[in-house]
């Protein structure tokens, strides 16, 4: 492949190829060499010219995946049809139901030895879920009665790192027998804030992704 | 001074040198170069040896305030006099309470602004005080009959994580104002897996902790 002169293509190439590797292998078993080796003939100067590691390239990986994942939220946020707490419910069944997680957990990175990934899901999930999405939909369930609470920015946060942290398999590792029991207990904690929005489907599907996340190891 | 022939007593005499002007000066306001100016004469090398960056001491100084915390953690859980739920709620007292709290909130380091101490405080939390502190005392509630669930590691995780990482303005840099419905999100919580552990007089030292630590920046 000739040398490409638009950066922003360069950079998607790399992408592609790099999340299509670390499905397949797994990203702790791709290599930087793996990736070049696929980019038919762009030398490793222009790999890391745009990323300075593989992890880097994981978290641009990462966070284009998490852009879909944010458009989708916009979405059933700006619903009409749904009180807050639906829309709460939706977005969790929603959250992990889409197949592209099937292709997140295959990529499996063990989060807890990936600081800056840790990091970057973090802080994502601080700046920009908790307040463009969730609090939004709490307060819409204020006004329409779904959901009580005065303090909706603070309770939007804790659930969504709840989620996203610590019910994340990859950030802990955790069995399959693990994440069913940490779902419990976000079941307990939702139902503690007037939350019934965690049911049976969203456990099995929970499961199954650990699943794929434990195989995929 | 002369150079110091024991490694170890190099290492805590640039951590007290560096704790005490993190607390002066607050961290991001001092520089390696300050912390070496008031070494007595060790050498630029002789740090670097120890430590490979201003963040590195940090960490440093924050393991070992938190091995002293840990110590006050295990008295607690080892008395005989109190059931799971009272050391749980004697356990986050103490923990607001110690007066060493008011020199690490004056450190003031900004966490959100650095990751490998955001990780070091993460990992701590989950593969210590959780395991080792908070779920043997959810434990004996339980036996005790204090405290009903069924999944004690996960609700200890998941406090614990909620208290040391969401609760800790010097991770999200939260306003007085912010910390005190945060508390109150926390309280809710605890009521809602029949903890009333939260208390007014831990309401009025957090805030004061917060204070200092806006103060401090």
């Amino acid at each position: 492949m000739a040398r490409n002169k638009h950066p922003e293509e360069t950079v998607n190439l790399i992408l592609d190829v790099a999340s299509r590797l670390f499905m397949e292998k797994g990203y702790e078993r791709t290599s930087i060499q793996d990736i070049i080796a696929n980019l038919g003939g762009l030398s490793k100067g222009a790999i890391y010219h745009h990323f300075k590691s593989k992890e880097d390239i994981l978290v641009a990986v990462t966070d284009k995946m998490t852009e879909e994942s944010n458009r989708m939220l916009a979405v059933i946020r700006d619903r009409m049809d749904l009180t807050g707490q639906e829309k709460l419910k939706a977005i969790f069944k929603e959250s992990i139901a889409r197949p592209v997680q099937d292709e997140i957990f295959k990529v499996a990175p063990n989060l807890s030895t990936n600081p800056r990934l840790l990091f970057s899901v973090f802080s994502e999930t601080v700046n920009t879920a908790a307040p463009d999405y969730i609090r939004p939909i709490i307060e819409q369930g204020i006004a329409d009665g779904s959901i009580q609470t005065e303090y909706p920015a603070e309770l939007a946060e804790l659930i969504i790192l709840a989620a996203n942290i610590w019910m994340n398999p990859m950030i802990f590792d955790d069995s399959v027998e693990t994440s069913y029991r940490k779902f419990m207990v976000f079941r307990q904690m939702m139902r503690g804030f007037g939350l019934d929005i965690v049911d049976d489907e969203m456990l099995g599907r929970l499961q199954e992704l650990s699943t794929i996340y434990q195989k995929s190891k």
